[in-house]
């Protein structure tokens, strides 16, 4: 099971930290920009020869300390279909090195338009008689807005390939709450002429019984579907995201969602920091995994030296800094 | 401003459809797909070089009657780079035919990454000294669970490139009500220590003032953030895609975001009619675009005959159903 997977390579490591490698172009180092501009003037396909180039050094020094990458899909996408390129070798360089593989593309859509992201990213496509992985991540974050009939797809190609997802539950940006905090009175507490909802000081945090929040229901939709495909480790295949910026929600979370794996962004340039991030584990120091991107990325940039150099420095004070507050 | 353009277009050809370019793999007439496995193998080059083929045969046969095409990206995605190929291919050569083209990408992420996400499908990335539109389209699907904060990005991009995106308010799949139907109480609502909530019958339709539902709330955002962007048409360049399925949600939403032009998908196949679909317009019959996809795309297994003949005349019978009901 997948998220097995993800946890063995983790207890193997000691370290349960994933790595962002989303490449902004400002943010690789200028040499390696050049030298791609130089052969191929100032083109997409130069620009996604660097990020090819950025993102394999950066998995050269991080593949024996750090279990995972996580590839932002957006920055690659941004270089066009020769970014796509990039992902797809990226993706490929770093399994031919045993990580695990997160592509951050929060996807979704409606039934069959599901079944083609999940077939993209996860599963195969067949062409002819032949059946291909276009991309073939071992997991990928996807949108719950659209309700649970656009998640079961990615959970079915999950379950043929051994893979995962991450659901959106509660994201680290300052305006998550507009939509993600609001109160929501549940189908069955609905009366058809008026009904009565009591609320106490414990709902603004998501933890009352008859007014749960829109992120607490979005994660327990999740839990409730993907429950058949718990694994050894005792989560499921379906997955949440939930801001390292966010403390208390977190360990809300952890007690609320038993069986799901969480993925933690935020940490380091975002404001979360190890102390803000130990409630995602539960009491044997599994269930999650920090995402870094940006401190990790630009490390270079404060400490100088070589980018990998500073990248894996970055890498191990990260892992340590966790550890120091969990045990796996 | 963009949808000033778009309205423009509709107008001139009196024809308020869009086309939804969706190339799963099997709707693609046989033909097409073996002269390119015959050059390229059982392979993704040859399957991305038949979708193109099938994209730009309709495109022939629908400039002239049909506005604007709707690509939807999963299907392009699940070809891996080749597919993404086809997808700027086809979407140059629908802009060269003065098409309006909307990528379906439900896209989304917190801020940077949202702005990638804007670059790449509605504005420019810089390379060197070199500015380039990775892909160009005039619209974009977007899912606006993350809040205002992550919708912005897009809405700055669309203003200086006259683009603009569709937020998903209230899907067309069967378990779109479980989230987005949910009552929710907001901020301002919520007492410190214990409120209460009448509802009336209206409130399953969301139609109180107390207590909206979840995709009345996204719809009010979008609309609230998007108000400087209002055009000559009257609309702004926040739209909002709700389900051609919910005939009395796309009446109430018509008369409470006034601001929000409509993308209506689920037309024909999946059960939406010209009656179910009326109210998505204002009084002049302006403000709303219908999609149908799996009924233009597989009309030629119903009707027999070429697919591009079969799909014109699908186009044209949509389009005279719509307009007996509403004017332009």
């Amino acid at each position: 099971m997948s998220f097995d997977r993800l946890q063995k390579k983790i207890d193997e490591m000691k370290n349960p930290t994933v790595v962002g490698l989303d490449p902004a172009l400002e943010y690789i180092p200028r040499d390696i920009t050049k030298k791609h501009i130089d052969r191929h003037g100032e083109t997409l396909e130069a620009a996604a020869g660097a990020v090819c180039q950025w993102g394999m050094g950066l998995i050269d020094v991080l593949y024996d300390i750090v279990p995972a990458i996580k590839p932002q899909l957006a920055y690659y996408e941004a270089l066009g279909p020769y970014g796509l390129m990039a992902l797809k070798t990226i993706c490929d360089y770093a399994k031919g090195k045993s990580m695990y593989v997160i592509f951050d593309g929060k996807r979704n859509d409606i039934s069959t338009t599901a079944e083609a992201y999940s077939a993209a990213y996860l599963g195969t496509v067949t062409v002819g008689g032949n059946e291909i992985f276009p991309f073939d991540a071992d997991a990928l974050t996807v949108n719950a807005y659209l309700g649970s009939d656009c998640i079961r797809p990615f959970i079915k190609t999950a379950v043929k390939y051994d893979k995962a997802v991450f659901a959106l539950v509660k994201t680290s940006n300052p305006s998550a709450g507009e939509l993600q905090d609001l109160v929501v009175i549940k189908k069955g507490m609905q009366g058809k002429q008026g009904i009565q909802v009591k609320q106490g000081q414990e709902d603004s945090e998501g933890s009352s019984e008859q007014t749960p929040n829109l992120y607490t229901t979005v994660g327990e939709l999740m839990e409730e579907i993907s429950r058949e495909t718990i694994g050894k480790c005792g989560y499921s295949r379906v997955g949440a995201v939930i801001g390292a910026t966010y403390p208390e929600e977190i360990e809300f979370l952890r007690k609320r969602l038993s069986s799901t794996f969480f993925l933690i962004p935020g940490y380091g340039a975002q404001g979360g920091s190890a102390d803000s991030v130990a409630g995602a584990f539960d009491k044997d120091g599994h269930g999650a995994i920090i995402n870094a991107s940006r401190s990790i990325r630009t490390a270079w940039e404060k400490t100088g030296g070589h980018y990998t150099d500073a990248a894996r420095r970055e890498a191990i004070r990260m892992r340590d800094e966790i550890l120091q507050r969990i045990m796996i």
